[in-house]
Order: structure tokens, then sequence, then C-alpha cells
């Protein structure tokens, strides 16, 4: 473990070199145009009572002629589980609810309007374990259970939209589980809903014995600040995921996860970013923090003995612009609020510089799937 | 220029940094599992008489019990423009035959199995022009041109695969240009040739005055060095481009680019290595280096003086494995050749671990891609 906690981030490496070889490494690494933006005294001041990390960035567009600036304010928060795993659902709950609360209230300080969490936020990470029991108790409605009601009065108190990754149980059709987006709007309303498209069978990511591919497609939700859709977790290495919401009209894409050390930090930096390139949206990467240990030890396909933890998952929540500029990552330790505040306005400019979208041949890429996804396929392979 | 041009690489800079500090940098921005390989002295000999940067990587892949290890070596050449771009066509071609010989050549001594230039290698970058003259003139048949006649010699001479991306020129179709790229096997036959699937509409890159997208699909190539394909320059910006080529089978998808600073540096070390992972095979990333004066002053669409050059070509080719490992950057001012030895049954062992193809719905995204194609088409967009 000590590999994967001993050091804050990268960033912080980084500082250690002189100013203006800083300046050549990020230029390179995370491009140009993402400002350090003051935080107001009462945020930090909050913040630091509250031993939480708050950053704030800011990205600008051009000003247009014909419309005016969209500037609105992201909030990407990443926290570690408050209580053991084996405290009773009810306990657990409460104590992540107050965090919950806290931090949307700096978030509200700090104005951001669209705050969203880690992948199954108000729960530990128990799919490790493929136990069912008591796991499978903290499922609960999108539409009305505990937590999205919880949600809907913090959300009307701070004019907020928020977006709450949780584990869903669909009475109506059979019990079953989904890993589940549930948006909800400034005035406290569920907008939606979207279920995890992608489920992971890798490593401890056991997902595939709790719940199933999403059935709700690529829905993107109209919100007054902007067009937001959600790309749980292990969608995230599907290029074809974030496509499809970029189709569908998204100009910020969420990408809440829990993905850990050895495996995918490499990855981290790149996918969502990738995304945002192509598709011409501002991506939303947040990573779950700090280390989960369970009660009966589990084996991991490894080859490895079983064991308690599934690894320390490294936060470094991050934000990155159409255009490819991306603000540093948070801790890989330490809860943290990421707020990013854009002009949305930069996604069309970006679209029209670039021409992804103009150039991307959507026709061809149509009929070439359809090909591809028959069983009788045959690749186009040239050979002597 | 001198804030494109005054710095090798970052690699460099990340070196200032202490032993421990590189090492965590590193894991969390390359990944672990990729060594230096040391060169042998003939290589190291003739490369600094040569003054080219000569690099070494290897990437390991796991022993299996039903098939035998697949251990290649990929050539990736960057490479400036020997002569100013006014000199007779005849003469600038010969002189970069010459590199390319001399190049090839320290590549064989190296053990390269399949070679690859950089996009439009034996020319100026001239498209930034506008001009049809004499530029067109560069283009040549893809099947018996110069350029091919002149690699299909050293192909055989050496055992080699050469990848050379050149304008074609297709007398039998109304003599219209192509940017294409050419496969002359180890035995110096022409494989195949594929055309760039997208072209920019972008900055100075000016390439749809001289030729339209490709009509060549997603091949590719059996050698007997594995399954390669080529995807060239803007087409990285198109995960579908990508992701067509891993589906008919590449092991190793070459992309061959002309790019330059400010535009495109940050977004360099994100595209071709998020095409690796996604797509569960190796990427190679070549760029062009240096910059290139032109006769006569052109304008960049940006409301500034028209000038004389694109730009600072910025090198910094890498290759990436399917894990998303990627070796680090050639210089961004100096002619190289980056040497990578994979074990391409790594592409398999990587898609079972993780499982990106298992999951990837193609049926999904093959129907959603058909009604995103359509012109009556209606975004999923959820509103109150």
């Amino acid at each position: 473990m000590a590999s994967s906690t001993e050091f804050n981030s990268i960033d912080d490496i980084l500082g250690k070199l002189s100013l203006d070889d800083q300046g050549k490494v990020k230029k390179v690494l995370y491009g140009l145009g993402c400002r350090d933006v003051e935080l107001p005294d009462d945020v930090r001041d909050e913040a630091e009572r509250s031993n939480l990390e708050v950053s704030l960035y800011g990205f600008t567009a051009k000003e247009e002629q014909t419309r005016l600036p969209r500037i609105i304010r992201i909030g990407a928060f990443q926290n570690k589980l408050p209580l053991p795993t084996t405290v009773p659902i009810i306990e657990q709950r409460s104590a992540l609810f107050e965090i919950a609360k806290k931090a949307i209230g700096i978030a509200s300080k700090a104005h951001v309007n669209v705050f969203c969490f880690q992948e199954a936020w108000n729960m530990p990470f128990a799919f490790c374990t493929r136990e069912k029991e008591p796991w499978c108790e903290y499922a609960e409605s999108a539409e009305d259970g505990v937590t999205t009601k919880f949600l809907q009065t913090i959300a009307k108190q701070y004019n907020i939209v928020i977006i709450s990754p949780i584990l869903e149980r669909d009475e109506i059709h059979g019990d079953v589980l989904w890993n589940t987006a549930v948006v909800i709007d400034n005035h406290g309303e569920v907008l939606g809903k979207h279920r995890k498209n992608h489920i992971p069978r890798v490593g401890d990511f056991n997902e595939s014995t709790y719940y199933m591919e999403g059935n709700t497609g690529h829905p993107v939700f109209q919100t007054e600040f902007g067009k937001i859709a959600i790309n749980i977790c292990y969608g995230r290495h599907h290029p074809l995921n974030w496509l499809m919401f970029g189709i569908n009209g998204a100009e910020i894409v969420f990408n809440p996860s829990a993905t850990v050390g050895e495996m995918s930090e490499h990855l981290w930096g790149i996918e969502a970013r990738n995304a945002a390139i192509a598709n011409g949206y501002f991506s939303v990467a947040i990573n779950r923090v700090g280390t989960e240990i369970f009660p009966y030890p589990f084996s991991s396909g490894n080859q490895k003995l079983p064991r308690t933890d599934f690894g320390h998952f490294y936060g470094s929540s991050y934000v990155t612009a159409p255009n490819g500029v991306r603000t540093p990552g948070l801790s890989r330790i330490k809860d943290g609020l990421l707020v990013a505040e854009v002009d949305l306005n930069l996604c069309r400019q970006v679209r029209d510089y670039w021409g992804f979208q103009l150039t991307q041949r959507l026709e061809l890429y149509a009929s070439a799937l359809n090909k591809a996804a028959k069983l009788d396929f045959v690749p186009q392979l040239v050979q002597k």
C-alpha cells in the first residue's frame, strides 16, 4: 500500500522543478488556458475547518457576437468512506450524508451550479467481495429512495444540480439492481437517470455479479446550466460510449468512478481527457479516494492469496476542456472538491476550430459497425 | 519560435527530479513495464556519426502455454527536411532518400522488422501554402512511383517492412491526389496502400485543397511481423478510425503525422495512447520535426499577418503498448529513430485481462450510429 499512498499528487512533485521548467512541462502535459482562481475567504476557511482540499480553476472562451457567454461552475467531489465498512448501513449512510451536506454547502459558497459525486457514493465499494449481504441492502429507488430524497432537499436549498451515482433497485422489474446516476435538478426535482452501460469483469471489479449492462441508452439532461451526461466509471474505457453522449448534445460529461492504483492510474489522465478532445465537450473525471477494508477475505483472480481490501482508490479528479486543456488533479489521498468555472460556449468554438465533428464521416462508421457487429463479419485484411 | 524549440523534451526536464520523484511521476504518467534496452555498439556509433538520436525500449508479455512469443521490433523515424523547400524536386527527394537509406540501415542493425516514416516524408509539408505548383509534382504512383521503387530495393535488402506515407497521384482515376501510406513488405513487394480517412480544415492544414477523404476503408496488412495498419495524421483525432483498425485485427497501428506546437502539442500524448488502450494494440505516434520555410507568405485564417512558415513540427514520437504503458518521446527538435521491441502476444493478453472488447456492445453502437447518421435524427435529450 505504501507505494500507492505515499505522495499527494504528481502536480506537487512537478512543483519542485524551476518555474521555467514547470511552465514547459505543464504546457506540453496540460496545455495552456486553465487559470488558477482565488477561493473566496469563506470557502477557504470552511474548507480548512473541514480538512477538505478545495481547488478552483477557470477556463476562458472567446466572446461571441450572437450568443452571450454561458459561464457556469462545475463541482467534482471525491471522498473517503467516513466509517469502517462493517458499521450498520443506516449509520454509514448517515455519516456519508453529513459529508455530502458539508461538501455541497461549500460548493454552493463557491458558486457551483452542477455538482457530481464519485461512483456509488453512498456506500462502500463492496463489489469486490461478491457477497450479496449486506451490500445489496444499500440499493434503493432512483426516483424516491432515501438518498434521492435527501439530495432533493439540498438541491433545492442551494439551487444546485446534483448528480448522484448510486446502486439502484428496480422494484417494478423484479427487484433487480443497476449501477445508476440520478440527476436532480436545481429545483429539487428528479430530472432522470442513467444506468451504467459497460460493466467490468476485471480484477476485483466483480460488478457483473450484481448488475447488468444499462438499458437507458445515452441520455443527455437539459439543465438550467447546460446539457450534461454521465459516463459511469468503466464506460470511460469505451470511446463509443463517450461518442454517443456527444452526439446527443452533451456539453459536460461527468465520469464518476472508483478505480485503483496499479491497474489504472497511468490510464486515468488519458481516457476522460481524450473524450473531451474528440467530442468537443468538458469532461469531469471523478475518482473515489482511500482504502476500504472488508470483513471477509476475497480472492482477486490474480493467483495471490485472498485479501480484505481492494487497493487504494487514488482520487486525482480533474476537469478537461473541449480544447484538451486540463486542470491539475485533486489529491491522491485526501477528500477534495474541484471547482471549474467554464464558459459552455467553448464547446462550439472548439468544434468550429478543429472540425472533428465536421470531418467525422458518421455514415461510413455506421455502415462499418453494422457489418462488424454481424456474426459473419469478415475483417478487411490484406495479405499476399 | 523560441518557445517551441528551446528545449529538447519534457523527459529531459523530468530527469532533473530526484530518482525517487522521477519514479513516481513516470509511474503515473507513463505506467510501469517499458524498459530501456542497451543499443548495440555499432548502432550507437553509427547514430552518433549521423547525429541521429536512437532510442531502444522493450515491452514484455507473459509466456503462454499454447502460443510462442511473437517478438518483433518496430522502428519509428522522424526527420527534418535536409534542404530548403525551394530546391528542385529531384534534388530534395534525393537528399531525403539519402537520409532514409541511412536511417533504415541503422534500423536494420538495431533489428527493426517494421519501419515507418513520418507523414508525406518524401517532400516538404507544403499544404499550408495552398499553391499547387510545384508541390503537386511531388505526387507519384503508390504502386510504381520513384519513392516506392527506391524503398522496394531497400526493404528487400534489409528484410524489413516499410510504411511509406506519400502524396499519391492516381493516374487511372483522373490524375487525382491522395494522402496515402504505401506498405512494402520485407521481400520488396507492395502489399497494399491506405488513403487518409480524415482530412483537416484547420489552421495551416489546408490539405482539403489538395486531396479528399480516403476511399480505402480500414485495411489491416498481414505481414510476417504481425498485422499492421496506418492511421494517417489527423485521423488520430477520430476514435472511430482507430476503432475500425482494431476491429479489422490490427496489432500495431502507426500514426505518421505532421503537427505543430501551440495547436496540438498538449494533445499529442493523449490520442494515440488512448487508442492503444481502448483497442488493445500497439500504437506508434510519429511526428515530423523541424521548421520548414516557404518562399511566398501565406495567411493562416487566424487574423494575423501572412507568414512563410507553418510553425515548429515538434517530433516527440513515441510508442504505446496495449496496456497503456508508453515509451519516453524522441526529441522535440532533432532527427530520431525510436525502436521498440514488443511481443505481439501482449495484445490478446491485455484484451483478456481488461475485457474492453468483451464489453463493447457493438450492436448497441451500430444501431445508435445508424440513427445518428440519419438526417431526421432526434438526440436523446431529457428535459422538463
